[in-house]
C-alpha cells in the first residue's frame, strides 16, 4: 500500500475511533499487554534478527542496547501499557457550558486531534509507549521505526492490530518502514495533524525543517542553572551536582552554570562537588578554578555529556538576558534564598519550565505527574513543557439551540446572555 | 531598520512587556482610545490621502469601503479598544498547583507566547484590534498592512508607539510596509512565534504554504447544513435561510445544503425561503425544485455569494461522510429533531464548531462570548474554533523547591506524593 493510502485509511478509521467508548480503547491497549506476555517467543525471536544483523553492520554500542529486547523490559512495556489504560480518558470531557441565550447552549468538548505522525529511532518499546498514548487518546497513529528494528517493529505492530480486533478500528496503526515513506509524510500537511518525532536532535531538526505539520517536541536541550550570590552553597552545589551528573545524556541536564560574581569564591566548593566532570570557565572562572577556556561555542553547546560550562555574571539581569539569548526555552533553574530575585527569575525566564531552588532534572512528565509522557515541547503553542495525553486532544465547540438564526441577534430583536455554568 | 532588526527589537521589547503589570497595558489601550478621538484630523487626513490613491488606482469598491474611515468607526474603534482594556488579564492566571512531594511544588501559568506577526489586507482598523488584543496578552507584535492602506497605517502606529509611552516598550509593536518583507518575517521561524493572516483566503493559503510559523486562522470557510428527516420543516428553512444569507460573504456561512430523502418533499418551502439565492442541485434535488446542475466541483467550492449547492443524501452516514469529506472543518450543523440523531451527527463531524438546530452563523468569537476576536482557527493544534484571548497565551510550568535533587526519588530514597491543590 502506498503511504498515502495508508494515511487515508487511518484517517478513516479516526473517525471511528474518536468516537468509540473508552472501554473499547482500554480493552485494546490490555489485550496488546496480554500479547507481549503470550507471543514474547515470536517477539523475541523477531529482535534477535534484528539484533544479529546490526552486529553484522557495527551499529554503535548506545543504539545496540536501546535495540535489544529482554524478557524484563517486554514485562515494563506490559507494566506501561495497563497503567495507560488506567489513567482517566483524555476526550469527551466538557471544559465550558455557557448558555448564549434562554434555549440556546455552547459547549467546549475535549476530542482527539485525528493523524499523528510518529518517527522514532532504534527504541522498539517507542513504538508500544507512542501507539498506546495515541490509541488511548483517540488518535490515528502512522509509525515510522528505525531500520534497524524492522522485524521487532512489524511483529509488534501486527499484535497491536490483533489487539485492536476490530476491522473497522484496526487502519488507525499504520506501520512504514522507509525514508522515502517518510519524506512522503512530510508532504501529506492536510491529512496528517501532528508529527512526534522521538530520537536525535538531529532527526527532530530533520522534521522540523522539512514539513508544514505541526511538530511536537524540541531538538536542543540547552539547560542553565544559575547560582544567585545568597545562594545557600551547600544546596548550590547539590543542585548542580544533580542537574549536571544524574543523567547527563538527557535533554534537561544542564550545560552551563552560571554563577554571580559574589558567589564565585563558592566556584572550588562548586567544582569540588562534581570531579568527574570537565568544566570549561570564562576568563573570571578560571582565575578561580581549573578550567577550560570557554568561547562563545561553549555558551551555545548541548554537550550531552560530563562536561559543564562555567561564566560569572555580574547581576540578574545579565543571567536572565544569557539564559534568554543562548538557551533553548526548555528548562533552566535558579538556586537563591531570595523569593524576590526568584521571582524574576521564574517571571522572566522565557523557558517551558523554570525551577527555584531544584533540579533541572524534574522537568519530565512522570515527575510532575502527567501518567504518561509524549515528550516535552519547546513550541509555543499548543502543548508547552512536558506534554501528556491532554497534548493529544484539541477542542471542539458545540452549539445546542431550537432553531435560533443569527438575523434576530444581528437585527437587535433577540440579545445574547453568556451566562456560564459551572 | 532592517526587519530583522525590528522582530530583534520587538523580542528584547516583549520579554519586558510580558512581565508588565496588568495596569500598563490596559494604560496603553485607554491611551490608544483618547488619541483616536484627540488626533482625528490627523488620522482622517492621511486616510484621505490613501482613499485618493485607492481611486486613482481603481481599486475594487468592496476594498474601497473597508479601507476608508469614517468619525464613526473611530469611535468604534475606541470603544472596542476601551472593551479589551476592561477583559480579565488573560496572563499570570494560574492553572495548576500539585505538590511534588514536600516542599517541592509545581504550577502551570498562563503567559504570553512572545512575538506575533499579523499581516492585514485593507481594513485599517484590523490594524488597532489586533495591536490591542497582542498587547493586553503582554505579546510583541509586528504589523504588516495592506499598501492602499499605508498613510494610514503610519499614523496609526506612531499614535500606538505614543501610546505605549515607554522608550523600553514601544519596540513591541512595529511595523512593516512592503511584500519582501512579509517574505523576509516568514524566514524567521525561530524569531516569530505565531502568525496571524486576517484577510482573503489566498493571503492565508499564501502564508501557510511559504513558513514553517505556526499559522493561527483558516483558508477556507465551506460550511454545511443538513436537514435531517424529522426536521421541523420551518425551522430548517429559517435556519437554511440565515446560514445562507444573513451574511453570505463570510467563512461561516453555508455552501452546501445537505437534505435526507425522506425530507425531499420539503424542498420547494426550503428553496422559497431564499428566493434570492441560486441554486444547484445533485439530479434528484432536481427532480423536485428548479436549480442548476451541480457537480464535484460544486461540493468543493466555497461560493462566498449568494449561491447554494443542495444535494439528496439517503442517510445521516452519508451526510456526515459527505462533511468530512468535502468541507473545511470550520462549521457545520444539523436540524433534527432527535437527540441521538444530533448527537451522532456533533460527535462525528470533525469540524472546529458544529451545532444542531442553529445557524451556522453563530460560531464567532462574539457571539460565543469570547469578549474579543483574533480570528477563526481551523487547525487541530493550538487554539481551535473563534479564537480569544486565551489564543494568544502559553503556559510556563514554574517549580519551587528547597534542594531537592532527582538524584533521591530515582535511588528511592524519596517519593513523590502528585498531590493537587484546588
Amino acid at each position: 500500500m502506498q503511504v498515502a493510502d495508508q494515511v487515508a485509511a487511518a484517517r478513516a478509521a479516526f473517525y471511528r475511533l474518536a468516537t468509540s467508548p473508552e472501554e473499547t480503547r482500554n480493552r485494546i491497549l490490555l489485550a496488546m499487554a496480554e500479547l507481549l506476555g503470550s507471543e514474547l517467543e515470536e517477539i523475541l525471536a523477531a529482535n534477535a534478527r534484528d539484533a544479529s544483523a546490526a552486529e553484522d553492520s557495527g551499529l554503535a554500542a548506545p543504539l545496540y542496547k536501546r535495540l535489544v529486547l529482554t524478557e524484563a523490559k517486554l514485562r515494563t512495556m506490559a507494566d506501561s501499557l495497563r497503567s495507560v489504560a488506567a489513567l482517566p480518558d483524555p476526550i469527551g470531557r466538557t471544559e465550558l457550558v455557557r448558555e448564549l441565550d434562554d434555549g440556546l447552549e455552547l459547549r467546549r468538548i475535549r476530542v482527539p486531534i485525528g493523524v499523528i505522525g510518529v518517527v522514532f529511532e532504534s527504541r522498539p518499546d517507542a513504538l508500544v509507549q507512542i501507539a498506546s498514548l495515541a490509541l488511548k487518546s483517540g488518535n490515528a497513529v502512522i509509525l515510522k521505526g528505525g531500520s534497524e528494528a524492522r522485524e521487532t517493529n512489524r511483529v509488534l505492530h501486527s499484535l497491536f492490530v490483533r489487539a485492536i480486533a476490530h476491522a473497522e478500528l484496526s487502519n488507525a496503526l499504520q506501520l512504514v518502514e522507509t525514508r522515502e515513506q517518510i519524506r512522503t509524510m512530510l508532504e501529506l500537511d492536510d491529512q496528517i495533524d501532528l508529527m512526534i518525532p522521538r530520537g536525535s536532535n538531529d532527526l527532530v531538526r530533520f522534521i522540523q525543517q522539512n514539513t508544514r505539520i505541526p511538530v511536537l517536541g524540541h531538538a536542543d536541550g540547552l539547560c542553565h542553572l544559575y547560582i544567585h550570590h545568597d545562594a545557600d552553597p551547600s544546596m548550590a552545589a547539590a543542585v548542580a551536582r544533580d542537574a549536571k551528573t544524574q543523567y547527563p545524556a538527557v535533554c534537561n541536564a544542564i550545560e552551563t552554570l552560571l554563577v554571580h560574581e559574589e558567589a564565585a569564591h563558592t566556584l572550588p566548593m562548586l567544582a569540588d562537588a562534581m570531579p568527574e566532570v570537565e568544566l570549561r570557565g570564562c576568563e573570571r572562572t578560571r582565575s578561580r578554578i581549573d578550567a577550560l577556556p570557554a568561547d562563545e561555542n561553549d555558551w551555545r553547546a548541548e554537550y550531552n555529556d560530563l562536561i559543564l560550562s562555567v561564566r560569572i555574571v555580574d547581576s540578574l539581569d545579565e543571567a536572565i538576558a544569557h539564559v534568554n539569548r543562548y538557551g533553548s526555552h526548555h528548562t533552566d533553574a535558579i538556586v537563591t534564598s531570595s523569593p524576590e530575585v526568584a521571582e524574576r527569575f521564574l517571571r522572566e525566564v522565557d523557558s517551558s519550565s523554570v525551577l527555584w531552588n531544584a533540579s533541572t532534572r524534574f522537568a519530565d512528565g512522570f515527575r510532575y505527574g502527567l501518567g504518561a509522557e509524549v515528550g516535552i515541547s519547546t513550541g509555543k503553542v499548543h502543548a508547552r513543557g512536558p506534554v501528556g495525553l491532554e497534548g493529544l486532544t484539541t477542542t471542539q465547540y458545540r452549539v445546542i439551540g431550537h432553531g435560533q438564526i443569527v438575523a434576530d441577534y444581528a437585527e437587535g430583536r433577540r440579545s445574547f446572555t453568556h451566562r456560564d455554568h459551572a
